[in-house]
């Protein structure tokens, strides 16, 4: 099954990367492996056992989790294929999937699917590539920093929610700061590339909202679960996660209703720019055609033309011409025209 | 009772044909038939029996049918006109009508109607042409893989539907390469016929809205099913397929945003070159009527004008008007006009 | 109480025209009269008793008809008045009211009130004008065709109102042709009466979408009838009317989008006729207005001019001229502007 | 507290005109006083009494009625403030308040706002201004025509506020009538004001809009009522004003979409009056800008120019631009230019 | 945390500005303290504490707030962080937070967060900087006028909310009159501005909207609170705050259905002008181009030109032009250009 998807870019396919964070209030061990069997063998029943897993194109891999942990096959599917944000409950486990935002240095905006199945007294971390925005967070829980060693692993998924849902706002932050320096070209007439750059930040609302706004739903019904895997002291903390995706959604609105004035702006200036050159045109064109016309007049050739001979036939001609150029100026400058 | 639609074109009245596979874990059957009576009477009782129709413009074997199975006359109207998705739940067999889509090499999509009724070891589905998307599923049938020969009717079912949406996919990722081209093609600025592709498109997603958006309504009802048809071991599987549809909505809506993005592209490179054709035209007019004016007055007949006999006269006015042709370059070029 | 409505033109006051179908299984009379006092004396209580009234003027008809089936002011209000289409309960009656179409040879849809007040083993029926779409089915219940005559006066009640709405298919059937048509004398650039065109077809949509969209609402209350007016063996009639119209509405929502599209094909279309015709422009005045001034020069009568004695000047300047504009040509070629 | 709003133009501050309408099947009075107390002391227990307060600005009856009848400070506030129309349930009376609209000479809408106090036997009702749309109504109550001397304080309520919005359908229909007028101005081409004139029906449907959605909810709580002072036997009335308020709001939408249709023709005629223009310019300077060239290559001055002194030099130049004119003409007609 | 935000320019660091007022039907005390230790040592078991604090920048302020009434890690996170108008309930105290506006000298709106947490004899209201709307109410409780030294603390916190949407209602009502005032502008043709102005306008609707439309649910919320820190009888006032929540949001929606009109305005004006400009042109080059040719012939240098020796030539020549001209004048003003 394959799904559209602006994230759809697969990654060469290479062998997975594993590794095992166990932990409890007292102990801590963090095993790297490349092996599946080798982690599995290494799970703590008295510890929390989050083991993360980069790469999801290694299906050996996968299926020894699935096995291991009795996964039901939909979710291997959910895991392994472009889904939109999801909650599911099944009677041993919950499954949640988002997207993990990257901001590139080009500036666009990377997508990765990430899926977290929670167990009893374990979390699995599924991602599609190596890296990601846990680094700082791990290196806490390695010094029994905060409070996530004295909890349970349904404290450590929301951590990482939270973490994920953190970025989101920073990647939004930087979108303001474009629509503000955007805006701020505009009113400085340079609009040479603006146009362009309107429409990437509209592309990237577009799938922004494509990640943001079924997150909603899905952490809605994580807030419902009833089966016990979260522990009631943490309803507060996911229901502020879910509050900050609200807050993210009122802001993507807010962002595309700016964007929308942005366009405006954009074709209000094209359009003064266009009735400027129109009217450069019209000024010039009726200034000079009819003196063209005139000085015409007396290029003819005909024998019997009086004014011809006149001796101050050339200069009335100029002082007739100067006074019709001056009061068509006098003019377009009461029509406001320049 | 006729119905709009695009899909009303309506192929030549031709029999239908008949093909029934009856299988279980142990056994398999497949028979093709002209005659719907030969069917029914090979229907196996401890079996899944399948009966697929293609063609459904030979009546005698619809009302066959509906005596056989005591199918609704509402039921059969619905199967035999074009309605939108639609699930409705009778009291020995459930209705599920949706649109069956195939890509055409033209590029266009065909859309045709595929009606389910599922009894209690039976699934009829009725297609309005001959050829769908099931070859290669009734292959694994045949050849027992998977889980489908170990499991009943309503699995099957699920398969089929799901083969469906499957498809719908592929439509929406080919939409999704196609709205990437024409981004490419409007920055290149060869928009020559890339305004009726933009259109072409619009008019597709607006048949897909129309044939996707009811299905949620449909699958919604058919996961609320109470009467008993479907096992409660296949709920997940059809909450599965809900799940697709719901994305295939999203996606939907997110290329309806960008397709609206083209068309402001599209408009804005319309303008921007109705700005540059003007701009030449103004700045051409504005250097050389001028001087047509003044090559003019040196033109007119008139007796006693001194500067016709002055001998700097010629190059003096060729100096005035080289030096007006440049300040106005200069002016235009510093006000980027090109 | 008056309502601003497309169909309040008001036809001339007449009387009103009064007929009475009764039936049952083995009877059949049909009476018309043009006093009220003589069908209510007619009345069959062991028949389902079908009174039809055109014509809404002769407010003493109504009165006697109120009077014996003792029905609400505020109901004879709604039958006299042009209101949305809707659905009541009393307590020994039904109402419901909505619009009949009829789509007229000037292609213009006329649309009729149409009014139900189902009793017990009565029907009546309120209609503005002469003139229904009932009459083939009228002579179905003399003939004894189909089922009508084994039923009660609920599936008459059915029946009325699915002949009512499967004319709606025909004239949206007819909406859907004129958009093709349109769209296709559009591709052919003829857009001299399209944008008229178009806006008639917007204009009856809206009206259509008025009509229509209320009946939701009315049905889905029908649907709920507590009451038991209606035979539970026709609960699947009704929803299926009920489908109908969802069917209808999303039909519109098509039709909508459509129209907007043309809208857009068409402002597109003309853009680029006004890009043509500017274009034009602009080639004719960027060769010839520079050529105009280069003869000007040599129409110059300075006594000093070297070129104009030189037997070559006159080639030499057609020379130049020519280079010139064959120049523009393939200039203005390579930019695509013709 | 003050709040902005189209109607927020104060009358100038004058006492408050007080009146004073007791009746019951056998007796009526009507009392005009300058004070309150007077009224007060005239209140007949076994009566409905029905206070009618025009003009808000004299604090002091407003506060003697707020003590006689115990009315809450927050209700005396939405008295006397700008609020949207609202619906409350007090311990000892309801509150209604709606806007009552007159279409003033000018053509214009004016708005005052209309409060609704409901007790056991009194219904006092405050009016931001002298003048109002119940004369007749009073007359009815006089002469003891129609239900209401028969019914309680409820049955008042519900004929004031039909009163009200039957005054709707008027201002609505007045403006079905406009939207008409402009429709066929606009296809007369004379779009002089009518720019103008559909800005103020949006302007005025925007204000309507306001003063109409509210109503809805206003009305379904009233509907809901549960404290027993509205009879049960009314409760068809007030249902029956809800539709009503239904109505409205479709016909606004309507209208709302007929507007926006004026806008597109109105720019769309606008576009071709532009098109026509230019080309009428495109033409004349297609024809006659190489024509003013051929002309100007004979009036060079070179001494050695073959044609000049070719005896037919004259007629052929002619020739050659007459052909070339039709030719053009003929292109452009051809192209349907004009 | 960092969240995007209008009002996130954050103020220099500076420490916190703590004022503690406290009061019951007897007493009033108002401690200004730069100390929060101290505050906290004078707080009154039997009064209302209002604790105000000013700058949250001084996080040894905030813990100490924190311990002592044990708050929340999460709730003191929503203090410190710009969200939306929020909220929540916890065992001991309720938290609500929102914005608080004020219009700046140069027109424009300043947002403010204001977090207010109100537990059983205290309200702690926090906000980002000095200075805010309550200064006169200060002053009312100081004085015991009204109200709410006979009340509880959520009294307080009803009143504080009420003044600070009270303020919405001024801020609202000025952007009213501004949309006026460029309508007028609009008619008077000065657009010199305007089209900047109506972009401020539509932004800053956006940012209320932003502001305003969170707090519908946040109210909501509050409304329907459980826990018993809102007085019974203070819920209609809640309610009444509610209300105008509500009015406040349909306020915003005509404002920015108004504000759309402008821009229609705006931009038919700008057409209209650009259509008078393309008028001038082609009314001039119409008449002009051709009597340039016309003159252009007769200054041909032909030997053999019979018109040229007649006597009358020039004369008709003259004659015939300003008959052209002329009849091309009356049919420009019979076709309305001028």
């Amino acid at each position: 099954m394959t799904h559209p998807s602006p994230s759809a870019e697969i990654p060469a396919k290479q062998g997975a990367i594993i590794e095992l964070i166990a932990y409890n209030p007292n102990d801590y061990e963090k095993i790297d492996a490349n092996h599946i069997d080798e982690i599995i063998s290494q799970l703590k029943p008295n510890c929390v056992n989050w083991i993360n897993i980069d790469g999801l194109y290694d299906t050996s891999v996968i299926e020894k989790i699935q096995q291991h942990f009795n996964l039901h096959t939909l979710l291997i599917d959910d895991v392994l294929n472009d889904q939109r944000p999801k909650y599911e409950e099944y009677d041993d486990y919950l499954f949640f999937s988002m997207k993990m935002l990257y901001s590139l240095n080009s500036g666009q905006i990377e997508y990765e699917r990430i899926s977290f199945v929670l167990g009893d007294n374990y979390l699995i971390t599924f991602q599609e590539k190596e890296g990601d925005l846990f680094n700082a967070f791990r290196e806490r829980i390695r010094l029994d920093q905060g409070r996530v060693r004295k909890r349970k692993a349904d404290y450590l998924l929301y951590r990482l929610i939270d973490i994920v849902i953190d970025n989101y706002y920073n990647i939004l932050e930087n979108i303001g700061d474009q629509i503000e320096e955007i805006e701020d070209s505009l009113n400085e007439n340079q609009s040479s590339h603006t146009f362009a750059r309107i429409q990437r930040l509209k592309k990237e609302l577009i799938y922004l909202a494509k990640a943001v706004f079924p997150l909603r739903d899905a952490l809605s019904g994580l807030l419902k679960e009833k089966a016990g895997f979260l522990d009631e002291e943490n309803d507060r903390f996911f229901a502020d996660v879910y509050d900050h995706v609200i807050h993210l959604i009122d802001s993507l609105d807010t962002y595309k209703d700016l964007t929308a004035s942005l366009m405006d702006i954009h074709f209000n200036t094209q359009n003064n720019q266009l009735n400027k050159v129109i009217k450069v045109l019209t000024i010039i064109s009726t200034i000079f055609i009819p003196l063209t016309f005139i000085v015409g007049v007396y290029g003819m050739n005909f024998k019997h033309m009086p004014e011809i001979d006149w001796v101050y036939g050339y200069p009335v001609v100029w002082t007739i011409m100067i006074v019709m150029s001056v009061s068509m100026l006098v003019y377009f400058r009461y029509k406001n025209w320049f």
